[in-house]
């Protein structure tokens, strides 16, 4: 089955973005772009919400066309109408159950980027199989948060950690099990 | 000067306890025993707030003492008299005014405990010198947060970076420079 991975960059206090999108704050080292080159090799298929793509797009010098490339990239979003659009898939379904559809078929491995609300309910439909963040020395203060908060804890097994020289650490661990939590659901 | 750390543990999603506070979720390791014994060598203050302190005391063996025992503890409180009570000190001061005069005080190191919405006052204050956390692999989906939003961005050194065989990864960060966000204030 195709591994699913959500992945990418944080602060230490857990935004991925500042507040209207940018990334201005991210850190660039070969030892980051060789961990990404392996990465890559791997994955045939992108997923993100509509607000990343919009970034994702905003910050490409094409502008206007898809800035992934080849890739397939999956967009989940609840105004704009399903379909092809600028060489991305635009959805209208429930993501938990497209991603655990699409696990099934034949291809390399997928990755979900973007903020944490499509991977809350990624999340909660269990689909996710790895969690990969490189998290640089900073506390952003606010911006676009990585996680939200769910209705279910999730244990995770380290699987690796690497102190970059620029003073960003690179874990990734594998998602062990996931149980709803035994606080009362009308707690939340 | 004493020197002032931000310290604990948490979670990957940035949780340091379960809503009501729990923290049945942390994992013992002689690697993070080993750290504490040296770090608390260093240490004769801690200060928290309230919520803190009621935590730390219910989770004590002896429910009513002051759980730190012989290290000087001080607590804020806005609803609680100001002075002692149980062995510790209850301050309605404005924490970072405190804090600044603390740290030309003679005395060994302080460290500040819990949750963090004092943090927060005391980052904004500019008196954190450094920020060491023992990162749990586990989303818990909710709890008590370790950061708040801020008004500022602060820039870290990460000087120390161990991965446990527990799956822990404890990350030791100074405090580099702090700088007001270019973002207009009431966009926060």
């Amino acid at each position: 089955m195709r591994k699913v991975t959500f992945g990418g960059a944080n602060s230490l206090d857990n935004y991925i973005a500042r507040p209207d999108g940018s990334v201005d704050w991210l850190l660039w080292s070969d030892e980051a772009g060789e961990i990404m080159k392996n990465f890559w090799a791997n994955i045939d298929t992108i997923v993100m919400g509509r607000k990343t793509w919009d970034v994702a797009r905003a910050n490409s010098p094409k502008n206007t066309a898809n800035p992934y490339g080849d890739i397939k990239t999956y967009v989940f979003s609840r105004t704009l109408d399903a379909g092809e659009l600028d060489g991305a898939i635009i959805l209208n379904d429930e993501p938990g159950a497209f991603i655990r559809d699409l696990k099934q078929q034949d291809g390399k491995d997928i990755c979900i980027m973007g903020g944490g609300d499509l991977a809350r309910d990624l999340f909660e439909a269990g689909v996710i199989d790895e969690i990969g963040f490189n998290i640089h020395p900073v506390l952003l203060g606010r911006g676009v948060p990585l996680f939200h908060q769910m209705s279910l804890q999730i244990d995770l097994e380290l699987t690796e950690c690497r102190q970059f020289k620029n003073g960003c650490v690179y874990v990734l661990y594998r998602v062990k099990n996931q149980r709803f939590s035994s606080v009362d659901s009308d707690k939340l």
